[in-house]
């Protein structure tokens, strides 16, 4: 079998041991992880057919067990440091939550404590009650973020991941840039970003990218949509890239023809608001601190109502439907996290007026021992497009 | 506003009364519906941005109220047929569950019994937790799978994008078949399969394609991976497409250079599956008894090791991270489902052998009053890419 460990055994094996740390201090003798990411982040398991249950089962100590469909056994063989009797698998017809259970009581787990991801997409409801039965002997508990609190600050390898992911983004981004202008349709210029995002290594996505132009421009997560760009039109085009599961994303915005008085504003505005989060981002800095930076420039402005979001989130692991680890740690208002090196966010302050434009620009970020280190590199600015095609 | 309503408005209301007659057969007073194809089959609603909280609050009677992020408010207008005063919005740093309790009292739902999605991904368990204690004097029940039995069975505007759909997904096929040959990296038939695809009208996917080649088509869901086409290998090449979030996909293979026998019998033997359960499909057969015909085939053959999957899935509406509708019906072991005129399923028969080889073939169907009919197009044969790149 020809094996992709994407980080060292080391790491891998560090990784375990500080989070089997984490569930010794809050008294859990195991805990069930059903994020995708977080059963990537332990072992190197990928593959996008987490549509269907799987659960990584680790005891407080001792090795963990991957529950996952029998079709995806060999993607674990590829992709993680997992020996084939640390794997269960299940049937498309068996019950992959009694499965689960059994495994529990099989690795020794005691009844005492097992920690739960009760803020997981992929550990539904209806799944949670079923162990609550079929371990009804445990103490279930909450132990949502115990995986997370170790992704949020990123190993050297893993920026390393990052700082490619960026440059995927950056190419694929200037293919969009460079196939715009008035008379292209949008779909022509998605197809290049992610034509150019493919050519350049990137693989597949957490989010697929957003472009749009004209009135389209002022809904938030607008992918394509078959529209004619227009003369005189904001377009506003966001795309990731993604490297061994490890994004980088990046957002600009172009215009087809001269700006207008507004379009400039809205554009010096959103820049500055970033260049000031930029600016803000440090060691020891808290997360509403930042924001605060971001968004009190927007609404000295006076332009609050056209931005009204989080100024960014977290990035770096991710599986679909999002790119982001938002839910990790956001750069929002009042929030009292509190920035440490090593850390990756994405800063895309936008401004939009439904059904008139948008306008918006972002970084890719790696909070430094001293400040911070933009990972994307494409020019800050209004990119204005070609002449109308021949 | 410009608005983009891709069901009458008739049809959208026939959707909410079978839904509300269906909460009255189930004596519910209303539904929490956290399932973004079930909000979007419901009010048109639909974004990439369903990584932020979303729920439509609907009564047994009256109108539908959506929960949802405020920067979305626009893709309401622009997508659904709701009016703005069915739509209650969350900033980013506010609670959306203390909104949908708040939420469900506003629009007057008897305590008596409120349905949830027990099953939705997107309505986690600690987001049930805090709707249990904020709804306290509510007999909340598990209304599970209610939306999704109305969704099984396809509309004539339904089956006309899906049938669009697999037109993408054959045009975007054939690029990708055009593409492959000994020579050249699986990430270009990737990068032509994508261009392909959305220049042929495809729009954001539930779940992007896959290829893989060589060792690599020995496991399921292999997306590219910068590997060279080598001279010898098979091609395992699966794609969806997608035309106003209704989706169909389509699998195929390809072999460069002279098959071997092995893949000879591996192909006729898929194929042969593939074409008994078309055989065996019309109305009134069970999803067991079309799971039996394929899965038949192939075990005859002594290749069930290879196969060890379900025969097929319902495929319609959907976001990422699945293209498919497994989890409202399969076509898989024993099941007593029975098959009605107006589904469509996407039978996907394939035959791995991890780190060697890999061959499968597909297509999407539409039930029909006598039989089914096949909307996919392609030739159901191993393709034999074209010699070595020059």
């Amino acid at each position: 079998m020809q094996t992709t460990l994407v980080f060292s055994r080391d790491e891998f094996r560090s990784r375990l041991e500080r989070l089997q740390a984490e569930l010794a201090k809050q008294d859990l003798s195991g805990m069930l992880i059903h994020t995708p990411e977080n059963i990537f982040y332990l072992t190197g398991y990928q593959s996008p057919g987490y549509y269907m249950y799987q659960c990584l089962v680790v005891p407080a100590s001792g090795n963990p067990v991957l529950v996952l469909r029998r079709g995806e056994l060999s993607n674990v063989e590829t992709y993680s440091w997992l020996p084939s009797d640390q794997v269960r698998t299940y049937d498309d017809t068996n019950d992959p939550v009694a499965l689960t259970a059994d495994t529990v009581r099989e690795v020794g787990i005691a009844a005492s404590g097992l920690g739960l991801e009760t803020g997981s997409w992929f550990l539904p409801v209806r799944h949670y009650k079923k162990l609550e039965v079929m371990l009804g002997d445990y103490r279930l508990t909450d132990a949502q973020g115990t995986v997370e609190s170790l992704r949020v600050v990123k190993s050297a390898a893993e920026i390393g991941y990052i700082r490619e992911a960026c440059a995927v983004a950056d190419k694929s981004m200037q293919a969009g840039l460079d196939a715009i202008r008035a008379g292209v349709n949008e779909d022509e210029a998605a197809a290049a970003m992610f034509s150019a995002m493919i050519l350049a290594g990137g693989e597949y996505l957490g989010m697929e990218p957003f472009i749009s132009s004209g009135y389209r421009s002022g809904n938030m997560h607008s992918a394509w949509g078959h529209k004619v760009i227009g003369e005189g039109e904001t377009l506003l085009l966001e795309v990731a890239g993604s490297r061994n599961r490890y994004h980088g994303a990046l957002m600009r915005a172009a215009y087809t023809g001269t700006p207008t008085d507004e379009i400039k504003r809205a554009t010096e505005v959103c820049i500055a608001s970033l260049n000031a989060a930029l600016d803000a981002i440090k060691p020891g800095v808290t997360a509403g601190e930042v924001d605060e930076a971001c968004r009190g420039t927007i609404e000295r402005a006076g332009m609050y109502e056209q931005f009204r979001k989080r100024t960014g989130y977290s990035i770096g692991a991710a599986f679909a439907p999002d790119w982001g680890e938002g839910h990790i740690m956001s750069l929002q208002r009042d929030d009292e996290r509190v920035l440490l090196p090593g850390m990756v966010f994405h800063i895309p302050p936008a401004l939009r007026v439904p059904n008139r434009y948008g306008v918006g620009f972002s970084e890719t970020i790696l909070v430094t021992e001293t400040g911070c280190e933009v990972l994307t590199t494409l020019p800050r600015e209004l990119t204005i497009a070609k002449g109308v095609t021949a």
